[in-house]
């Protein structure tokens, strides 16, 4: 199979099916802790079963100390990517990457 | 051509050519500007042409705040990864992500 025929769910079921979420107001120190323990880039903001925004580490690197917010008083929520772009497993990884792009 | 062949030197003309490096004692607060102005995720720590390390965003989500460091008193030499892969412009992405893996 050439690599530009891969599925998302290839991906999937490669990487594993478990997501990480936290609620908006959650402090971004808990949420770069939970990353760190969890080994993962970033964490879905989730109110029940919405999808309310992504925090991903350069969001922290970009948005709380050189912006001068503290990661102890600012919330997730404050941080996050709103508008997130999503996927499902039959489209392929090269039509993600052209959506990334 | 197929996504296997393609080469570090195609990424490099669609990309640039242009590295941004620091000294290992540049703070990581200043280290985290640079990135954030430059919109990078890395920087080369350089000592004159001599590559010393790398240090990424996710150098400083895992290894300053929440190991009880400072961003502005911890100096980027403390966080960085010294033991760097390299590779060649002819090596392929693939072969890269066969090593990044």
């Amino acid at each position: 199979m050439g690599g530009g025929m891969k599925l998302v769910q290839h991906l999937l079921d490669a990487k594993g099916r478990d997501v990480i979420s936290i609620t908006a107001d959650t402090s971004v120190l808990d949420a770069i802790k939970i990353m760190a323990d969890k080994t993962v880039g970033s964490l879905l903001v989730m109110q029940g079963d919405e999808l309310q925004g992504i925090v991903t580490e350069r969001d922290y690197a970009r948005k709380v100390i050189i912006k001068g917010r503290s990661s102890e008083t600012t919330a997730v929520g404050e941080i996050m990517t709103a508008d997130v772009c999503t996927t499902t497993s039959e489209k392929t990884v090269n039509d993600c990457m052209t959506i990334m792009t």
